[in-house]
């Protein structure tokens, strides 16, 4: 036990190394910032704030599970009253989901909301709340509220100012998830950001999946929901950790135009590109999700091609990530092709069992190496396929050969002795 | 390692005691056993027969994996040219699944059926052959065809051999699970066996899940074909060890008419009698595969309550089994109805959020723990919980408060640090 908590910690540490940015290109008009205000016993951060200096575009794609939290019902009534328009603000607390709280739970979220917006003399119903962390637990709304206005006068725009905001919304996480990026459309410079946080669910801290991008991009709501959606079912719906899907989970985005130009509908000829800009970057975003997978020591990427369609490909390639006896044997290093082929063969989608194929794609870019060529086994080089399984990132790639020619991405890690022990043990 | 293998070896020996039979009272006019031909490297039984005196009524049914092995195609071939019809022995080999392995493997699961034909003087394709091991590698057919005379010599009807025939159909199973009753109808005694192995899928061993129903009672065809599917919904598919579906996975079923009487058909007043003692035969022998289940150290039934149909009550059920995190949490003695609520939440089913209830029911009889009640969390006596999940065995009730009255039952086990190191780890 002490050795793994002992491993966890030098994990932590190489991960933020690896993983946290020393700096970044944020976007226009945003101010951001994170404090302590008391709903976490230790003196972490938990309450983040975002603000937007003028009235942004919004939207946000929430937790389809049937026990919705308090913030993510009140954030999606704010979003369909406004039609995505006129938001200004989010704030977030970290420490307690608000969730299962019933009608008292609904009232702290909603006075999150007007504190905030009072405190910034913002129209009412201009900001968008979230909570993660335990569930069942009335807030500590107290200290929310009187922690709000502290929380909204020390925002600032700064590198250090995103990362601290990125930093107040963990709970189990082990490193602060933040990117950012600049991009040019017909000449003129754009920038995003983005903040995540989850790592699996742990009770009491359940890990919720939270994730933000804001963009100084000029976006009509409806075209900013349209990327959103299509964005998160390319990322944020393409990982797993552990195949949950908790109370919390919500994904938004925002878009204040402060980086000026021409206001980007559905209909603009801007509108894809923007759109595949935003997909890259969740991915991005997404991926650091999974990196920081509970307990998790591989990072796996699943491509499944010659799909009849995308929802095919992702659903054989979700069957594959949530496999339990395929991510003990990616923790095993073992080359398993029977249990990636089982995987494939109880997924609800199109096989062409006679043309399947099966490869592990090296992370060093070296020669992939054949598992199933055409629904046979290939006689597989050990030696190799343990080199390629040493290294921490793997590609599998699988060809379903039904001539569809469609394909998915999908994310995941593998399953560990350390999750069995950070979600079984916790108590000990 | 050495302290898990231990632990490992010892819980055998217990599971062992505990639920295999010392004696047995099985149907009339079948001889069963089983011998060691050479499929497995060491001189465990591997090659498993079960003849019927007479001609029998048969039914099956098999996995819907896509990758289906040459014997379950072989089987299905079988079962419908002779429309259930005529069916008078089973052959099983362990140690290869005959999976993946194209049409040579199918020419070796015709091979092996029409040596036990010509070697019984049977009808020709009288025969249902199955396997379970390794999957990607041809048999070695010659000493499965020199093992079959061999095998069909040393066949008999007491205790023993059913015990034996059930070993003989073991991969990774820690217990051979055999069970036998008898029942009346209408003032005659007919009998039942039933023999199934299955332990979580290990490569590669990949451990099938297969079970085998034989009665003396006379069942028509579409009668017997009926009550397997319908015990087969309510028994080995309302289990989960981890989630996983084989390439060979089947259930049959064989009526030899042995104890006389009416035949029974669909439409018999005797249908439903019989079809309820075959289901509560095969949720008894389903149990017994739980048991097993690798590395498991608890028995969890989950009751899922007033859902809108059946299917609903299932697909809850089959939700809360199949969470990494409830089976982690079982596994760490948690009484963490968060993650159950979270895992009703995201199942495709109606539930009222603001009914929804949630109990452990002990085992020892006592009275049961309320954990949520109409929607909102109780304050759980931990003490409680934690004597209450001491137990090995545990029943959680999920009320949905749909007002549908519909309810189902599922049977899981917990997810340890055993269940990685052997899926994990075999390799070191």
């Amino acid at each position: 036990m002490n050795n793994l908590k002992l491993a966890r910690f030098f994990a932590t540490i190489s991960k933020e190394s690896k993983y946290v940015p020393n700096s970044g290109s944020y976007p226009l008009g945003y101010k951001v910032g994170a404090i302590h205000c008391g709903v976490k016993k230790n003196s972490t951060l938990d309450l983040a704030v975002l603000v937007s200096e003028t009235p942004a575009s919004a939207a946000a794609v929430f937790t389809t599970n049937k026990f919705k939290a308090a913030p993510v019902q009140v954030s999606r009534q704010i979003l369909n009253d406004k039609n995505g328009k006129g938001i200004s603000s989010i704030v977030v607390n970290s420490g307690n989901a608000n969730a299962v709280t019933g009608k008292g739970g609904i009232e702290d979220a909603l006075k999150m909301v007007d504190t905030v917006d009072s405190t910034l003399k913002n129209a009412p119903s201009s900001t968008l709340v979230m909570s993660t962390g335990v569930i069942g637990q009335r807030l500590p709304i107290d200290n929310i509220l009187k922690g709000i206005p502290v929380a909204l006068k020390d925002v600032g725009s700064s590198h250090e100012d995103w990362l601290r905001c990125a930093q107040g919304i963990m709970t189990t996480d082990t490193f602060p998830k933040l990117v950012s990026k600049s991009f040019e459309i017909d000449g003129r410079k754009y920038s995003l950001a983005g903040l995540a946080k989850g790592a699996g669910m742990i009770c009491p801290n359940m890990a919720t999946l939270l994730g933000f991008f804001v963009t100084d991009a000029p976006v009509t709501p409806g075209a900013l929901s349209k990327i959103l959606t299509y964005a998160t079912d390319r990322s944020f719906n393409c990982i797993s950790v552990d195949g949950d899907m908790s109370t919390n989970d919500t994904i938004c985005a925002m878009a204040n135009g402060a980086a000026g130009g021409e206001e980007i509908s559905e209909t603009s000829s801007q509108f894809s590109k923007i759109q595949d800009e935003i997909t890259l970057f969740a991915q991005q975003l997404a991926q650091l999700v999974v990196r920081d997978g509970e307990g998790a020591t591989k990072f796996i990427t699943i491509n499944v091609q010659d799909a009849q369609s995308y929802a095919d490909a992702k659903k054989v390639a979700s069957s594959i990530a949530n496999s339990a006896l395929f991510k003990t044997a990616m923790y095993g290093k073992d080359a398993n092709w029977g249990r990636i082929l089982c995987a494939v063969g109880y997924a609800d989608a199109d096989v062409n069992v006679l043309k399947t194929n099966v490869s592990f794609i090296p992370a060093d870019g070296s020669a992939e190496l054949k598992l199933l060529v055409n629904g046979e086994p290939e006689k597989v080089d050990e030696e190799r396929a343990s080199e390629i399984l040493e290294l921490e990132d793997l590609e599998i790639r699988i060809s379903l050969g039904t001539g569809g020619g469609q394909e998915a991405n999908f994310w995941t890690c593998d399953l560990s002795h350390e999750y069995v022990t950070i979600n079984g043990d916790y108590r000990s």
